[in-house]
């Protein structure tokens, strides 16, 4: 696995009848360690106290180096921080007033007496909410901590700064009010109960990082209570994103959705969703793997997700393991763990097999074992070509549902966002390495929200005509 | 009642073969309107589109102006909106990525896969989330829109245009971040839930606009089973206000606060706020009148706050009505209704008396009507000397208590926060046209700020030294 080197702030008191900067310079070296920056932070007789920016390659490069300093006579190691944790503090995000209040004009009309009038035209007509509130722009991104990126069920405290993340991203790439709010339960009632009780100053609510099968159940209840898009990332983010990158892989292939085999591996909530949109898309033949085995009707599973799983794919009836299902397929989609697919099983596929091994971090098989004997392949890993990131899909699908003030953001603009990825990049460009665009392609929102505005429009939902 | 005068902006569509501008013009004229600016937008052959900046003097403007522009031949009123509706489009506030995402390598550190080791920091010591996240930095400004400014229960929608305003006031004067969050239910269970189950990303949370009584029970619960600072602003920031007032306002006099005989008008969350502070700060003698008169231990009232406030002022178990409670008093603090103090009800006071008459937007008497009769007159009013504004508080005592990282707001840091905003204007320069500061002052917040935190620090509920 590639790791990044790791920006690392040391600042060292070091005791200059004993030691001077070169030897703290050689213990770095030693670590194959670049020096970047030194900024003198106090200097006297006896004592000087530096800040050192070093960069170190390699796994546990803040223990090496501390180690390191610390076996050095007359330097002191006073405090250590590296980039990410710096960029971290006090958090990534602020609130920022679109109006400054200079004098009581200013303020009579930001807030009291004038707002008053304000509030009474929303209050005669809730609609106004949107023209002047902000709920116009603003998306609640809410979780409860369960399933954090690969970390699991870390709670709503450490799950902040995903959350925080996310709302730069939203910001950044799609204009987007994004605000985090991770929750102090992880109850499904409460969920369902708290967000339907803070949504009347959003325009959106962004569902993240919930566990399954609980999050199938908040999501579904909250589509139905409220009036706002509810979007549980994890789920169509990811599916929007797969279902892209399948479009162009077939082009390259020749081959099309309604005919291809496709087996999917890991049936909970990515897995889910992304064979809902599937089949939304035309697919006909999916079959799902889990710890289970192919899942098949007939049979009655302890998940109740696994059951309208089975019953939906999978019509041949086929039983047995990832083995039986693989052989044969034109395509594998894998949101399931690392290291569980064979050189043997994809030799065993149709041809031209197209191979999508997105268990994070490590993928299903690693593309270097792979590549060969494939057609196409891509992984969530930044760090290989075709990356299948969601972060493509939520800036630009949430824009275009803003922008159309749709109530929901239902299947038929969530293929839209799929098509319109896809689209990003020419087919005389397209090639088994490059199927998906860049999450700084910056065609990707523009060409999301157009399509999903339009889609909106044509499928009833938007309650603006905004273009 | 003065009213300031009304900024409007119209687009008139001009048929040039009927009329011309100077049409509208001494339409405008003839209410006393002045033309700020004219800003051509379309012009062609027999037609031209202007957009016009009038101030209109007097109530009704839009109404008035509308009429007028109608009766005029040959112009149509296309659109009008005034420029306290232009300011609240899309709302006041966006939310601000600190740190822009421009490569991999940003987004590598903002988002995955480097930000799973702050998450892990976190959930190891969740402290850090105070230095990690916006925790450290931010406020909930959470209302359930039932007891909106003057307004009443407009609901949590209509209640947005303040919170939003509030949270400009937040990040302006003290550089808070504030979110603002209005509920969609008004009952006390659920309110006192979701704010619990919402609260781990932020570092206090300030209710608002909540009716009384169930606005005593959710903060009284809120504070015991949170560790984060509850802060009623319509309670307690009203109260320190007039606390800060009270203090200058008796330096001029040459009384002191446990001599004085005072009177509160309008026992509800104001009023009983103020009375809890008072009798922290030292008062002896105070009589509280309601509708139902003088509040006296041994009766039994339906409003159970009504009960413990008759337990805990009126020693001497006075008893009647208003007339009754004031003659003799030195002050008088009316947060009640307008007009239903009299100028005999002056006269009956002791020598030198003293009245906030704060009833919005109508005072319990008008400044002219009484100014003769008292040493010191205060009202909630920008349109009078000695403004007892809210907008003083919470900014200053929000920033002490995150700079501190209180687990609460208590009284000891409350009457902190009056004594700084008393301090802010020298002794010498103490007038009765000037007991208290302007929201303006830039010196009002970083005053508060420090004695908040001496105050937290001496009370033990600071959980960081920070000066």
């Amino acid at each position: 696995m590639k790791l990044a080197a790791q920006n690392i702030i040391v600042r060292l008191e070091i005791d200059t009848q004993i030691a001077n900067f070169s030897n703290a310079a050689a213990a770095i070296a030693q670590l194959q360690g670049d020096i970047i920056a030194i900024d003198m932070i106090h200097s006297e007789r006896d004592k000087t106290i530096r800040d050192v920016t070093v960069t170190i390659p390699g796994q546990h490069a803040m223990e090496r180096l501390n180690g390191a300093l610390q076996s050095v006579p007359g330097i002191k190691l006073i405090h250590m921080s590296d980039r990410t944790f710096l960029l971290h503090l006090g958090g990534k995000i602020a609130m920022q007033p679109k109006t400054p209040i200079l004098n009581r004009d200013d303020l009579s009309r930001v807030y009291t007496p004038d707002v008053a009038r304000v509030c009474k035209a929303i209050e005669e007509d809730q609609t106004k909410a949107y023209t002047l509130t902000m709920k116009r722009n603003s998306v609640a991104i809410v979780s409860d901590g369960s399933a954090v990126l690969g970390l699991g069920n870390i709670g709503p405290h450490a799950a902040m700064p995903v959350m925080e993340g996310k709302a730069v991203l939203f910001k950044q790439f799609a204009d987007v009010d994004a605000i985090p709010i991770c929750l102090d339960t992880q109850d499904t009632d409460e969920i369902v109960r708290t967000i339907k009780q803070l949504s009347p100053g959003f325009g959106g609510i962004n569902l993240e990082d919930i566990s399954a099968p609980r999050c199938f159940e908040i999501e579904e209840r909250l589509r139905k209570e409220l009036d706002i898009p509810v979007f549980h990332d994890d789920q169509h983010g990811t599916a929007v994103v797969i279902y892209a990158g399948l479009i162009n892989a077939l082009k390259l292939t020749g081959k099309t959705l309604s005919d291809s085999r496709i087996v999917i591996c890991g049936i909970g909530a990515a897995g889910t969703a992304c064979t809902k949109m599937l089949l939304a898309g035309g697919a006909r033949h999916i079959i799902g793997v889990d710890r289970v085995g192919i899942l098949t009707a007939g049979n009655s599973y302890s998940n109740s997700n696994w059951n309208w799983y089975a019953e939906h794919t999978n019509k041949e009836r086929l039983t047995g393991g990832l083995r039986e299902a693989i052989a044969g397929a034109d395509v594998f989609i894998g949101v399931s763990a690392g290291g569980i697919l064979t050189r043997e099983h994809i030799a065993s596929m149709a041809e031209k097999p197209i191979v999508f091994a997105m268990a994070n971090p490590e993928p299903e098989i690693l593309p270097e074992q792979a590549v060969d004997l494939v057609a196409v392949f891509a992984t969530g890993r930044s760090d290989y070509p075709n990356q299948i990131n969601n972060v493509l899909c939520f800036p630009g699908i949430f824009r275009g549902a803003l922008d159309s003030r749709s109530a929901v953001i239902n299947e038929e603009m969530k293929l839209a966002a799929a098509e319109a990825i896809a689209s990003v990049i020419p087919e005389e460009e397209l090639t088994p390495m490059y199927i998906i665009p860049s999450v700084f392609n910056s065609k990707v929102v523009e060409v999301i929200r157009n399509k999903v505005i339009a889609a909106a429009q044509a499928s009833g939902v938007a309650r603006r005509s905004y273009t």
